[in-house]
């Protein structure tokens, strides 16, 4: 018997918790899991409950939404393992861990595809008997590229597409196409040094500490929501190489946190900010 | 006894260290801490060296100095307390911290007053028994305000200046009078949220760490170079006063490290790099 | 208007945050913060929630009582400053920064008196304007010193006490007098150096971690339930000297957190383990 | 050309790191990198330099040796790429990191065998074309099981030995076969938690932040000197389960760091301690 999770965002008043656990309470759920947040500048109310228990949606749905104001955005959904197509390029660090992940199960997910726009990494996604689309971004206009990757990835139906270490900008179009579904691993304590080079830029600007930034994507260059963070100390003896092999063991690490936060329905996006739900 | 200090900058070439530890050697000096770095990219070569013993400052400057490359930057000092001014506005942590460690000498250094824009840190730094001037700023010119400000700072005679969330501006003409002699905390990671309201630009940026960094004032905003930084987790429940007294403990701490450091002689500035011999 | 906190632990059930959240609703009270929390193994349901408004106590404590298990736990309290009395020795760091804390009222508490074993920090003390109590330890036996200690602790009626790098085992009888109302902090990592002089245990180890925890103080040695816990890196350069120096700025960074959270009525105790709801 | 590595421990005196410096000077080697360390309690020098050229091994050793108090430990070695056999049980984390890195060759190693109590791992070795043996562990005595995996371990001659996860207690007469020779990973902050389970055991503590510690093998269980630990922070939300699912990627982390600096040379023993040359 599989878990549900009811995701509720609306203005804040009293009794929200009130009216929601009753509803469950009364339809024979037993939640294992409530969390609740109100963000106080905007007066919005933000819940993640998740329950046990065979459910009629429709029938639930509508009296959750008979308890609640007039506004509410109410998600109800399986907590079933969604299909993720990763995107990469050359650096095998992200990918590795995500394709080992996939194997034992780690993540609420299936990998169903790799794409990358270098054939580096291709052994390596079929020893995990992974589909590896080699997608080649020289020599041909970005329009031409992007079609070429739109159409894999399409064909795969994914539910989320994973940017590990992709290193492009996608377009805006593509950005639309999934919206708050791209979650990317950028290589910096965002939003410092965005954009390219940030290790050598951080090796510049003489930081005490570097770090990596998981966020969803939006048409805006490295300014989407942010997921997870996380940050490590160095010194003035690391060189710039060791700015990014030790930035690496961060990026892994960020990304995989945030994919397992998303994949188990425990982010919420308001504004540029995001709830997690830990 | 006390000890003293040599700091060495100069271009690399094989046997530096060999040279300088022979030098001290034929002196007769006891070394009791020595450490040295290259930068690579720029092939020059730092060194701080601490020893005991009593020194013949001319003669052992003219042998180290014979022993290095003529480009050579040699700086031979006695480890001996620094007279440091802190300047404040109305946060007590800081004032507070810096204050308590220099009552019972944690620093290498002696407070001989502190000079603020506000007088509510009057009382606390009269317990502590240190001078406190009161230098208003508002309803003057920022010329008018500075120059009563310099004219007190100058009459303590400070080796450094302390901004122990002083939260105005320097002018250019006043950071030059003390150059690599302001230390400053900033309320944020940089270069992530220079400027003012830092806390609430991360609130606003919806950033899962927060920071504090300490560097020296160049005449150019919040762009020195870096002694040091730290930083602690928030999440979406941190309000932005959540921020604002997480980031207090955070400052405090990253100031007292830098000012240690400093005190010490263990801090050199190189491009707009530091290299902190720990 | 004073907030209020009520605090509730009982076997857990389904519908519990319904029936409780539906009554603070029908006493008209403004919910300001609500978690809850259920222990799996042990299946006790945890919670705590702070709401505004004026409240008729008995007839509210009725309600919520009739809403919850018999076995119910439910104690309900002003958000109002408790007043403590400090023990300390030798040692500043801790006691400077609870005394700067309270004058600047970070905490919502009033320190209402600082006893010790040895005079040193009576000048510090006096100049936060706090009474100074010496109860010396020496020449005299264990019974006698806490007689005293006993006497000069009630005689300020305090709700808690905290130990301030007290350095002295308090003996079972005394502990047994402030149930979960005695704060120590201890300096390392615990379970691990339980016990004397932790930061030569830990050299001796050779750890590359140490680290600080706050806990309430039970009849048996660093053992009762911890309430916060932080730590820092080390090397094969730190010598003891350099633990007890960076392990200071841990010690006094994770009181200040354990009281501020304890001083907010947010931590419960269950078994050894303490519920900390940030 | 490939880089050599000196290491030297012997007793401190002044002139130490003048008389090494100038010897390989003497030789025409270029020092790439050089750091030294005396531990004063012991009065004990270290030093390990790292240099480029071609080297008379036995020239440069007995020249390197006249320059040195008569109970020098000099050792001289290539920095080239060491075997290593690992040693795992059934969880896939720790082995599954190992394998990525050697694939993409980030240690300074070949992986040339994995060996393993059960069968489970089998498959993620073998996609990686490294051979995996079977020495199973049930329904026979220790010393026959050992006997058959020290054969296993020794056919391949390795340099070290990596415990990822093996989750058994090797005896002394193994580890005495490979002195400083076996790192494990423990999923414990050690000293704390020594022994089975430690994750549960940290979770009956009630402790607020957990840790992993890669360390030497030594005949006494998990008392070995520490090559690195790392931390997390937990709350009393996680569960056993969290405790190891978040442990599971500080083990990897701290496992990688520690072979990166073990095979790489950068690490002396001495007593129970570490010196680890970053």
């Amino acid at each position: 018997m599989k878990s549900s999770v009811l995701l509720v965002e609306c203005a804040d008043r009293p009794g929200l918790v009130h009216a929601i656990s009753g509803t469950l309470f009364r339809h024979g759920l037993n939640v294992v899991g409530n969390q609740e947040f109100v963000d106080r500048p905007s007066a919005r109310f933000y819940m993640r409950t998740e329950f046990d228990g065979p459910i009629d949606a429709p029938a639930l749905l509508a009296d959750i939404r008979t308890a609640l104001p007039p506004d509410a955005d109410v998600r109800l959904s399986r907590l079933e393992p969604k299909r993720i197509v990763v995107l990469a390029s050359k650096e095998h660090h992200c990918l590795a861990d995500v394709l080992v992940r996939n194997l034992f199960r780690e993540f609420n997910a299936e990998v169903v595809a790799v794409a990358a726009n270098h054939d580096l990494l291709a052994p390596l996604t079929r020893k995990f008997d992974i589909p590896f689309h080699l997608v080649p971004s020289t020599d041909r206009s970005r329009e031409a590229h992007e079609a070429e990757l739109l159409g894999v990835v399409g064909r795969h139906e994914p539910d989320f597409v994973v940017l590990a270490k992709y290193m492009r900008v996608l377009s805006p179009e593509f950005v639309r196409r999934f919206p708050a579904r791209i979650v990317n691993i950028h290589h910096s304590f965002l939003p410092a040094f965005a954009g390219a080079r940030p290790y050598h830029q951080a090796f510049e600007r003489g930081v005490k500490v570097i770090g990596a930034t998981a966020h969803y994507v939006t048409p805006e260059l490295d300014a989407g929501p942010i997921i997870e963070q996380e940050i490590t100390r160095v010194s003035h003896r690391d060189t710039v190489e060791d700015l990014v092999r030790k930035g690496k063991d961060l990026e892994r690490m960020v990304l995989s946190r945030a994919l397992r936060m998303h994949l188990q329905n425990r982010v919420l996006t308001y504004g540029n900010r995001t709830v997690v739900f830990e």
